[in-house]
């Protein structure tokens, strides 16, 4: 039995400590918490082993193994990577803004921690860590919610987190695992408004979406990219080739990657031609809509004719959309049609039509001659990616570390009465 | 029958437009708005007697009658408030940050409109007037549903809006009304996820439950504030009793009017006295906790003991609590305890704890020697007021036309793909 309401009243106690930390103890606790990763090794690696030996058990993918195992290399990386958070700016205390009203009243809008953050995720170790240490820098208190296939393992890392903390004198409840695998928890988790006041969902669209349907408190959602790709008439069409390669094949099974091209008519007859070779040695398998379907059945690449559903997919794996455009302002509808709101890109070098893309459309990152795959808190130089928002509330596109404070405005007054 | 799916599509292709509209066209739709409430004068009264007249035969309060009631000097203030939001800055279309990453991208963040609003409201129908105007000036459109008791009026209202977005070639449908009294359609517009962006309630603390209990849909909460005030110590006693008098008594009824009253007790048995007697001028009557009873029940004050709620309560009215505390940690672990996070005030000369209340504490709006009735658009120099939010996520305290806005990132690249 896991009293959330304990753990929601110890989270909002530990979120006062943190929010008033001078960054010196915060980073101290940072640190403190990589070198117990590296004490606690040993520990950490035989309760990991036995969830990846479970997980084999129930038969889980390969891919699936892969994320949730932790090796001496990947649990020294995840130290070095909470040493580094250390090294970030403090996102907590600048003012904002600070101004004399007319009154003569001095009105600043300060920055301080959102409170408490509660996160659920799916079979992947790291981001305990990676949570924890970024929703610690920021000030706030964490209630983490792992996936059940992982529970010793993030049992034994909230642990070492635990005891770090303890050294360094900050409350033990300042990151807290809900160490019950039943699921029924996930969703007092999500109705714990009282305590909690962010969630932070990390996995597909069925957890986005009881987030969105179960959820009392404010829910980044996020993470789910159907990202398109137009290919304009007066595009370089060698280097378009690279850029599609990029945003699809790099790496598929991410929200940034490409799902949908749409290609001009106009360039469709050479250009498919190109894209397909490029294609088919990459491994990619093609969903056409009728018109692009009759240019690349006669090519090399793999192709189906796209069902009615395929330009709604957000596909993870390598299989693309392709769908014929007749100019910039079909492609606009199409995409406003299909889009999450996550990635899209042009290809082009019409300035006209590179800026009625950019202003027509609302998703979080558009791009303009570049792939898809730029949309992450590490290019764009956030220095640390907590999510990536597609809503539109709050944060918009990757999360860093201000994307987790909020404000409050603070008036000086001198026995000020409101006239 | 009113579909609320053709609503929400009709609303958000409306959004497309008003998104990319320049500013000019934006101001002349306002100033077509104001003109259109002056021509169709006749017929909004007319059909605001009936809702009056209504009201009245339903028993509804004086002060009731009093908020649904248009006058022609009130349609006309409605007018030039219109007229007013036309001269505040477009918020839209700045960009907040623009730099070059070190591969050469330009990479910059946008402020762009949320895209629809869900505006839910009770029976004031300026907030028809007001909404649609702010809403109209950040580039948004508006699904409104406002109190059955308002709806010949809030019909009227929108006829004459629609006729006017109409006369400037602009779709009717960025400011719909819900026309229909059915209660189940405010459930439906909570759960219109699909094409509304941001719910915001404009009532008591039953509509706020009621959006966060079944909204899928981000809601701005807000607006439910009980409100502190700490006299410290070293406060001015004489310049405190008028600090009170104004934070109490000058509109009890909204949500920045003090609710409960905390007193160093070194100073309580001589400012209890002086702020019974000015209370008792006022009409106010007091709940107080034990200590604070004993000095006050001494008193010309009103004054009853405090039940178990009653610093748990938003008085809206003549009422506040008072309480004795031993020092600033004492007020500071009070107000955690009972606020909603809206305002509180500390009343001091002493500069540790003028600091130490403004850093422990995250309500939306802290004030060091000043009244809590200045937590206000209008006060703090916003040009408007949307609604006061109380959430840790998006905006904080009084939202102006800036709150009603996103961003997107616009990356433009040469060719770039990511290593």
């Amino acid at each position: 039995m896991n009293d959330l309401t304990a753990t929601g009243m110890a989270a909002k106690a530990a979120s006062r400590t943190l929010a008033i930390l001078p960054t010196a103890r915060k980073n101290e606790a940072l640190h403190a918490i990589a070198a117990e990763l590296e004490a606690q090794q040993e520990l950490i690696l035989a309760q990991n082993s036995l969830d990846v030996a479970d997980g084999r058990t129930k038969g889980l993918s390969d891919s699936l193994l892969d994320r949730l195992l932790l090796t001496p290399a990947r649990l020294a990386a995840l130290a070095a990577d909470t040493h580094k958070v250390a090294t970030l700016p403090d996102p907590v205390g600048a003012e904002l803004e600070s101004r004399m009203l007319s009154n003569g009243m001095r009105l600043s809008r300060r920055r301080i921690p959102i409170g408490v953050l509660g996160v659920i995720y799916e079979a992947r170790p790291n981001v305990t860590i990676d949570i924890a240490a970024l929703s610690l820098k920021a000030g706030n208190a964490a209630i983490l919610r792992g996936g059940s296939e992982t529970l010793r393992s993030n049992r034994a890392l909230v642990q070492a987190i635990q005891t770090a903390l303890r050294q360094v004198n900050l409350p033990a409840a300042s990151v807290q695992l809900i160490d019950d695998p039943d699921r029924a928890l996930v969703t007092a988790l999500l109705r714990l408004d009282k305590y909690v006041d962010m969630i932070i969902p990390r996995g597909g669209a069925g957890l986005h979406q009881l987030c969105k349907e179960q959820s009392t408190i404010p829910v980044i959602t996020g993470g789910i990219g159907i990202c398109h790709l137009f290919v304009d008439e007066s595009a370089d069409l060698e280097r378009a080739v690279d850029i599609i390669e990029n945003s699809k094949v790099q790496r598929p099974s991410v929200c940034n990657a490409l799902d949908t091209l749409l290609v001009h008519t106009a360039v469709a007859p050479q250009f498919l031609l190109m894209i397909a070779q490029r294609m088919a040695q990459c491994g990619v398998e093609l969903r056409a809509s009728p018109a692009a379907y009759e240019l690349l059945r006669q090519t090399p690449a793999r192709v189906l004719p796209a069902g009615a559903d395929d330009f709604d997919q957000e596909w993870l794996s390598l299989v693309m959309g392709v769908h014929l455009v007749a100019d910039v302002q079909e492609a606009i509808a199409f995409i406003q049609a299909h889009t999450t709101e996550h990635t899209e890109s042009i290809l082009t070098n019409n300035l006209a039509n590179a800026n009625a893309f950019v202003n027509a459309l609302s998703s979080a990152a558009l791009f303009v001659n570049a792939s898809t795959r730029f949309t992450d808190g590490g290019q764009f130089g956030l220095g640390a990616e907590v999510a990536v928002s597609t809503q539109k509330l709050h944060a918009r596109g990757p999360m860093g570390l201000e994307e987790l404070t909020t404000y409050k405005w603070i008036g000086y007054g001198d026995g000020h009465i409101r006239p």
